[in-house]
């Protein structure tokens, strides 16, 4: 039996699985897309993930990730790019539908964060051609506020939609529900991201009440504030039909559960919340 | 010797001094502005906590706080109000500058931000008449947007300048460095309110890498990543020149130091980096 419209960010299963194992339990219960991490395809050679994802027919909703582009200096930016530029390889030998890009965040003691934003834009539009020309869509994650120092300086939907149209074709956003709930604007900037079909991924999870950590204390659907549903019906009204990808990190929660509970609840709450 | 240009938020001496003592404290390293809280100037009561601003001079640069606006029903939105209206009436025997508006999250186990939305709309506009006949500026206080759940679902400064722009006159906005400072549109949106007359206080303290706690970990100016010193330009440029008013809560840290070096510290940090 197959689930269809739900893929599986393997940072949700990176406490349980390496890559094959955990190809091998989505495929167990009938999840046939997934979105790795590049370390968790370099441990296992790009090669061999490749050939697993295409023997098996995997979808690869995303590949995570590239971005953190703001650098100390003209060298950290440079040496940046060129990993980008690895990334977008990987991403077309997966196959995936997009590369997700966290763009980074301050570099070093900055507080400069409009400099930080200069070199994200700067980064990006010199990984495109290189991403257009291997048909890989680069996907700008905006998010949340709470990482604007140490994570991704682009923190809105339509901060990272002002970029995409700045930089022209083959680029759009992956919208994560968890760093782009809260924003008064997310219903009309959904909609003026699929006027131009720029959304690439739908990522899904849940805000708790409270959250314990900055980082590491995502919820499973349903257990939070967030109307996934809702979202989720904006996001399809604005043109993009394509899987669900459930991305959960939990280091006091799901990623201490057995592996299969967490793919099954997944698929649960998928079917109901979602 | 008084220290021109800076005000204490009384939260910052939370755990080390009561309303008069908190005065006094400030009294000796020349500090003559300060905003308080609710239950602290209940501790003391009223009419005393006004004397006691009276005596010294003091200038109360806001009132914390009104606001929590959204309820389950409508009884408690409007019991809401009624509380609203009696802050009010506390900020105008204070003669404080503003009374700041932490308006609410969702309530109980709502997903519904919309309507919390709009219960914050409506309740504000029920308790601005009463604002303005007494003469007190009502400062919505846009909060980070991890409280949107918990605390505030407003959540940038263009969005709190909307409503006020809706509610019209007698209502502005308290722009704190901690909730905005990564908001690509903070310096437009700074400029937009200082057009309109709606810059109402200026709160500072610093975003610290890492935070280890979502609430209680705010950091002493100058230790985090805000630029303080391009903010407070913006600010200024925008019209406002009240004190920069120092609010940090911090468990684990500055309150747990003694109150005089927390006062000396606030101080010496406003000379050097604000």
């Amino acid at each position: 039996m197959s689930v269809q419209g739900l893929s599986i960010n393997l940072a949700t299963l990176r406490s349980h699985y390496g890559f094959a194992a955990a190809v091998d339990a989505c495929l167990a219960y009938g999840i046939t897309a997934i979105a790795p991490w590049r370390d968790q395809v370099e441990a296992i050679g790009l090669g061999e993930a490749a050939r697993i994802v295409k023997m098996n027919g995997l979808q690869v909703t995303g590949h995570c990730r590239g971005g953190m582009f703001p650098a100390a200096d003209k060298t950290g930016l440079a040496a940046a790019i060129d990993d980008n530029k690895r990334a977008v390889d990987e991403a077309a030998a997966l196959g995936a539908d997009c590369l997700v890009m966290v763009v980074g965040g301050l570099p070093g003691a900055s507080k400069d964060i409009e400099s930080a934003r200069a070199m994200v834009a700067d980064g990006l539009a010199a990984v495109l051609p290189h991403a257009r020309a291997c048909r890989v869509p680069l996907a700008i994650e905006p998010l949340h506020p709470m990482y604007a120092a140490d994570r991704a300086c682009v923190n809105t939907l339509e901060q990272a939609l002002d970029l995409c149209d700045a930089l022209g074709t083959g680029i759009g956003v992956a919208i994560d529900v968890y760093h782009t709930w809260w924003d008064p604007k997310i219903r009309a900037q959904i909609a003026r991201a699929g006027r131009n079909g720029q959304i690439l991924a739908h990522h899904i999870c849940d805000w708790l009440v409270p959250t314990r950590d900055l980082l590491l204390d995502r919820g499973m659907m349903g257990d939070g504030v967030i109307d996934l549903k809702q979202i989720r019906g904006d996001i399809e009204r604005a043109g993009f039909h394509g899987p669900q990808e459930v991305e959960i990190f939990s280091s006091e929660n799901w990623w201490k559960r057995p592996g299969e509970e967490v793919i099954a609840t997944c698929i649960d709450r998928y079917r109901t919340v979602c």
